[in-house]
Parts: structure tokens; C-alpha cells; sequence
């Protein structure tokens, strides 16, 4: 029986069915956002989010009692678990906050549709190779933050008052968001040298995000380029060196017979 | 004389007098912008203007004639078509945006001039390539919008009271418009942990973009590089492999030669 | 007398000492610029600026009279001579702007430097590739004036006020500074499907401009690729062929050999 | 007696114990920032920092004893010594700022960790084949600066008032924040032609930033390339040019063969 469920599960049309719940799901979600529908077909859109919410937890609870402990194995399972997961923790606190986290479920969408799993998949195989440049990217910012709270917490606390609301003001100031008007021109009113500071995190950080780019075109304009390419330029290459070498061959039991004749 | 109609409807010189005309509305269409030449020329802008559109629309018929319906499996001709029929909409309410939207026959321009043509023409066929990135850009939208509404319509109803509302605030935070001191501390003075939400936004995004940016530049890169270069390559190896079945060959009839003698 | 003129013009030593004139005269030109200064060593900083000017003078002077109307076929010589030129013009209005203009003079030294020289051609020799889309830019900036004055004049003179005025705007929204608090969200207040005019237009000039660094990159590319590495393999791959058609031509005789025998 | 501190120094864990005592000073530097935390634990807190430095010293002692003046020879240990000897300028005025400089301590990180080594190298190494459009910049700046000084000081004081104002306005406009918003506008009510300065300027400072980066994809994309791939083609393309001087050799071996008998 099990071996029946799995394949149901497998299946092209169930996959289709639980791309249309999700689907479904998202507009139901949308809904509840719109005062003026929920006033009057608030009824229904709760019972159709509730009915996906079930379909979605009798699927993952099939899954599991087909693989078992095998279904943690593949991320994208361990995704879906998660993400259809929230709804059901209760919430006394934060409660409003676990209820807008519902919507993540729409993400379920990437792990059923082949060709955005392969862009997530691609994303998070670049993470990697970056990751040097993020730590340093990460000293950079503690470095700066602690400087900036020790230098400009005093005169500046709504910005510079802490650790984390310096790391914050820095974020934005590389995102280059009201850096000057709105920061660093107040701030030099006071410590007329705080360009210093921040001028040199600017270039820095621009520096460091700009490598980042960089490393992405190369890196994947490398795996593009040798692949295919770089897979018939081998077989061409393998087969002029064996024929080269069949015909020093011929050529030597050539020059032997001769002689031996 | 259908014949002699298409002739004419292709030759240089119509395309060159099509294309003046084209400059002559785009500078009339331009001057009724101005209140001081109107006041004194309007009548006379006014007239070249509908003798422009009366050229424009002599132009498509004769097209239609020629042609038939095989008019329409030209993309340009129907571009052509529409952005003429705009004049022809009689229009109550709406009537200035409809006014406005007749500077769009300018566009056609592009449909004459070749070069401007292929720019356009590879603008458009990079968009499939990034058909996965744009669909999962709309996802986070979707999700974005849903969750920024949940949790902050009530607070900020300018910005985030509706799904459409917070898509627009939300475009505006990916542009990084303003997203900090404009929107994100204000937010934050309200909910203090709202840097949760946009940071993170922020950072899917910017880094989704970038993806396209890199997936563009790969693309047309690889166009580039394979087209010349890969056939210049493909002919030498050809004509390696062939010379060298030509000296295997020769060897071989050399072999067998002296063991018939 | 005039070959001795030239070989001075044309040596080592001579580019030095121009090249130590300009660095002089642009400290000067930068003294200029503080009240302190000029109220202590005003004599003498104009003194050093109008020699400096003096030396200019009399080198394109001398270059004039050696190379004659030749002078005129170097671009860069035409550029040292419209700078220089500039101090000569008598001003009565716009006084104040001419003056400011001369610090252009400090710009020689991209002339004089091969260095530089070599980037600002690298630059310019760029520009013609990207023709196309700046010309398709222009026609995008022209109809999005004409639409945004015809649509917004009335209500916002000070952005859309002229045709001129309303590029500026649209320069400024491209850019994206300010571009959603600081214009789109006053003007959606009065005409709230405004929306719908800026957020394709700042779609479409993003897009055009990443195509324009593309372009550039995949142009600057190719250009790098190409010369050397190109020259390599179609040197290796001409000697191959030559090689494999001398073994041919070797063998045929080995096997005519026999025969003749 | 050295030889045996020379090996200590140079052992796994020793390396490895210098990086733990790095990330504890990077703690007690950040716990400094919080006054809660001071309040109750500065004394400890400051002991620790001082245990750090102290081993700092001693290490940095240690190689100065083992390699004498080749200690120098190495930019790393050169950064090691800056970086720690700002702890040991005693500081009268500006003492809170020489405070601040001793997160900077927290960057030895990069020196003890290759792989962050490598990519601060990477960035090193990229910077020379950027230099000479980095003195065009710098060069573009300059005039940019006297020119707004000159046109703008009188109006415009905080902003324009002298050449170190003007660079830093100048530098604010190239980030594109508030240029037009926060600068250009207010400037055009007072000189309206004033974009005709501005607006080049940010069209000449973006296109050489972007030149910039497409000097760096191109960069790194030939050297990631012609790498590993060259060799690899290199290897292949002699070894086909000796196979084929083999069998031109045997050839003419077997061509002198028969009429030697």
C-alpha cells in the first residue's frame, strides 16, 4: 500500500494539484488583507485557507510515512515541513507577526516548480564561493560599528546609541541611503572630521560588494563557458592525439618491413 | 497595381519620407507643450499635426491592402497599428492621458530605423532567459506585500494600507529610495524590530537583481564569444581531421604496396 | 630654424616642463580659490597664472608655425587649443563662469600624459558602440518629457513645468534619487495612477543602461580576448596545417617512389 | 635557543591560539560599547583587553628577536605592527579617537586567516591596474571642485564655501544622494543654468566608475581563464607539435631508406 502512495505522490497530476492548493492559498492570503472582503466573505476565505492548510499537512504526513526518516534528507522537504509548520504553533505573544509568516507557504511554490528550484539551487551554490568576502564584509561592519558607537554615541544615541543600531546606520549609509544630507553633514556639525570615517566605509564597503559582483560574472560565466564547450574541445583533442599516434605507429612497422624483407 | 503599391511601400525613399514625417510630428507633438507657441502658432501646429496622422493612417491602410492579414504577423506592424489607432479612440473621460499617449507614434521611429530595431529586438529576446528570476521576484513581491500589509496597515496606512499600496512602498525600498530614513526608521520607532523584515527584503532583492545582471552579461557574452570565433574553429578542426584520414589512408595503401609486390 | 623648433617641441625634456607648468598652474588656480590666500599672496598667484598662461600661449604658438595647418589634424592638439583659447576670450556678461572655465587648463595634463591619454581614447573609442542605445535613451527621454509635461504641468510647474524642467525630473528619477518621496508620492496625491507613468519609465532606463554596461563589458572583452591569445592560436594552427600537408606530400612521394621503381 | 621560538611561532597552534586570543579582544572591544555592561563588569573587561594586548606585544616581540629586520620585509607583519603599536601612543588630545582605533586590532584577523589573506591581496592586486583611472578621477575632481568653489562659494558656503567642502559635496553628488533634491534644486534657484555643471559631472563620474568595474570583470575573467585552461591548451599544443616532428623525422627516415639499398 505504501508503494501505491508513493507513487500517487510522485505523480505529475498530484504535483499539479498541490501547485493549484498553493496557488489557491496565495489568493485566499491575499484576501485576508482586504478589510472591505473580509467584512463579507470572511467565512469562506478562513475555511478555504483552513481546507489548504489541511491538504498541505496530509501531504508532508504521507511523505513522511513513505520515506520515513529519508524524507529530512532532501532541503527542499525540510522547507516545505517548515514553512507549513508555523501555522501550527500556537501563539500567545508575537502573535500577529505568526500569522503574516502564513503567507511564507506561497515559497512552497519554488520546491514544486522545476525551474525556480533550479534559480533558488543556483543562488545558494554561488553562497559559497562568496563567503571569504562575507566574513570580510562582516569584520568590516563590526570594526565600524564599534567604532562609530565609541566615537558618535554620546552626541548621536538614535543612530550611533549601541552596537546594533550602529551595524543599522551603517547598512544604510552603504546602501548609500541619505548617507550625507542625512547622516554624516549632521554629524560633522559636530565632529567636523567624520568624514574621515565615513567616506573610507563607504569606498571600502562599495569596494567589497563591487568584488562580490565580480566573483558571481566570472564564476558562472566560467562553469557556462567550460562545460559544453570545454567537453568537445576534449573529445576532439583526445582524438586527434590517438590518431597522431596511430600513424607514428603505422609509419614505424612501415619503415620496419623493409629491412626486414 | 497592387504590385506597384507593395513596391513603393518598401522603396528607400518612402521609408526616408516615413521617417521625416515621423521627426516633423515629434516636434510638433513637442511644441504643443509650450503655452507661449501655442498661443500664437496653435492652429498652424495643430494642422501639421493631423496631416502627419492623416499620412500615418493612409500609410497602415495601404499596408492592410498590400497585405492583408499577413500584416499582422509582423510584431512591428502591429505595434505601428496600435500606437496610430490611439489617435483614433474617441475619448470622453480620460481624454488628456489619451492626448498624452499620442507622443508614443515618436516610438515608431524605432520600427523604421534598422539599427534601433535590433536593440530593441535584443532587449526582447533577453527577457525569456529571465522569465525563472522575474517569476520568483513576483513571488517575493507577492509575499512581501502580504506580510508588510498584515503587520503594518494599521500603523502606516499611506504606505502599507493596502496590498497595492505596500507593493509601491516596496518597489521603492528594492530602488533603495529613501527606504531608511523615509520609511524603515520611522517604521521602526513603532515596531523596533521591523529591520527584521526590510534588511532581509532588501538584501533578496538587491541580490536577485544582481542574478539578472549576471545572467544577462553571461548570456550575451557566450553569443558573442561562440558565433565567429566557434565557427572559425569548428572549420580548422574539420579540416585537421579530414587531412589527418587523408595520411591514414595514404599509409595504409603505402603498407599494403610493398606486400603486393 | 623650424626643424630645430620641432625636435625641441618633440622632446622628453619639453613634455616635462609643460607637464610641470600645468601641475604649477593648477595649484595656482586651486590658491585662487581661497579668500586667505588671495588676501596675502594675491599679487604674486595671479603673476605665476598669467605666465603660466604666457608659456601655454607660446607653445601652441610655436606648434602652430612648425606643423601649420597639420596642427588641426591631432584631436588633441584642438583640445589644448580650445582650452587655452578660453582665457583669451574678452568676457563682459557671464565674467564669472569664464574664469571658473579656466581650471579646464589643468585637464592638459591628460594630453601630455600617455597614460591617461590612453584611458580618455578607451573611452571615447567605446561611445560609438553604445550609440544606438544612447540614441533610443534620447528618444525614451523625449516622449517621457512630452507625456509628464502634457500630464503634469498644471499641477506641478516647478518639475513639469517645461519641456526642459520635466527632463530634468525624469533625469533625477532615473538616477532614483528622491524619486518616490520625493516626486512620485506628492504628484500620485493629486493624480493617484501616476504610478503607472514612473515605474515603467524607471523600468525601462534602468534596463537601457544595464544594457549599456553589458554592452561594455562584453565589448571590452572580447577586444582583450581576442588580440593576443587569437594571434597565438592562429599561429599554432597555421603551422599544424602547414605540417600536415608536408607529411601528406611526403608520403604520396614515398608511395609514388616505389612504383616508379 | 631561537630556532626553537622560531618553530613555536610558526607552529599550527600557536596560529591558532593567536586567533582565539583575536576574537576574545574583538568581545571585551565590543563589550566596551555597552555601558550596562561597564558598569558592572569594566574592570574585568579591561583586564582581558589588556591580557590581549600584552600577548600582542610579546608575539610581535618574539618574531622582531627570531627575524630582525626581515621582520619588515612582509607587508602582513609591517599591518601586525601599526595595528598594535596604536594601543601604545600614549594620547593627550584626541585621546577618544586613538580609543576607538584599537578595534582596529580585530583586522590581525586577516593576517592570521589565508583565506581571508587572499582576498584582501585579491583587492590589492587590483588596485594598480586601476590607477590610471583613478588619477583621472582624481584629476576630474580636483577641476570639479575649484569650478563649484569659484561659481558657488558666495551662495552656497556650507556646501561649496571652500575646495574641501566642494570635493565632499562633489563626492555626494557621484553616490547620487540627494544631488538633485538636496543640492542641485536649491542651486538652481539661484544660477538655473547650474545643471549644465552638474549633470556632466555625474554623467563623466559614473561612466568612469563604470569603466571601473568593467576594467575588473575583465581582469579577473582573463586571469581566471587563461589560468588553468592556457596550461591545459599549452600541454595539448605541444604535444601534437612533437608528435608531428616524429613523424615528419620517421617519414624522412623511410623516404632515405630505400634508395640507400
Amino acid at each position: 500500500m505504501i508503494d501505491r502512495l508513493n507513487s500517487t505522490l510522485e505523480s505529475e497530476a498530484f504535483s499539479r494539484f498541490i501547485t493549484a492548493v498553493i496557488l489557491v492559498n496565495a489568493v485566499t492570503l491575499g484576501l485576508e488583507t482586504s478589510d472591505v472582503v473580509m467584512a463579507r466573505f470572511g467565512g469562506i476565505v478562513h475555511l478555504i485557507d483552513e481546507i489548504c492548510l489541511l491538504i498541505f499537512i496530509l501531504e508532508i504526513a504521507a511523505k513522511l510515512i513513505c520515506k520515513r526518516l529519508k524524507f529530512f534528507v532532501n532541503g527542499w522537504n525540510i522547507f516545505d515541513f517548515l514553512i507549513v509548520g508555523i501555522a501550527l504553533v500556537p501563539g500567545a505573544q508575537g502573535f500577529s507577526v505568526l500569522r503574516a509568516l502564513r503567507i511564507l507557504r506561497v515559497l512552497r511554490v519554488i520546491s514544486v516548480a522545476p525551474s525556480l528550484r533550479r534559480v533558488v539551487e543556483g543562488f545558494i551554490t554561488a553562497l559559497p564561493g562568496m563567503g571569504s568576502v562575507f566574513l570580510l564584509m562582516a569584520i568590516i561592519f563590526y570594526i565600524g560599528s564599534v567604532m562609530a558607537t565609541k566615537l558618535f554615541s554620546d552626541t548621536f544615541p538614535e543612530w550611533f546609541g549601541t552596537l546594533g543600531l550602529s551595524a543599522y546606520s551603517l547598512f544604510q549609509i552603504m546602501t548609500l541611503e541619505s548617507w550625507s544630507m542625512g547622516i554624516v553633514r549632521p554629524v560633522m556639525e559636530v565632529y567636523s572630521h567624520a568624514w574621515a570615517f565615513f567616506v573610507p566605509f563607504i569606498m571600502v564597503t562599495t569596494f567589497a560588494v563591487v568584488n562580490l559582483l565580480v566573483g558571481l560574472i566570472v564564476n558562472s560565466m566560467q562553469e557556462g563557458h567550460s562545460q559544453e564547450e570545454g567537453e568537445r574541445t576534449d573529445a576532439y583533442r583526445d582524438q586527434v592525439l590517438a590518431r597522431l599516434e596511430a600513424i607514428e605507429k603505422s609509419i614505424a612497422q612501415a619503415n620496419d618491413q623493409p629491412t626486414q624483407k
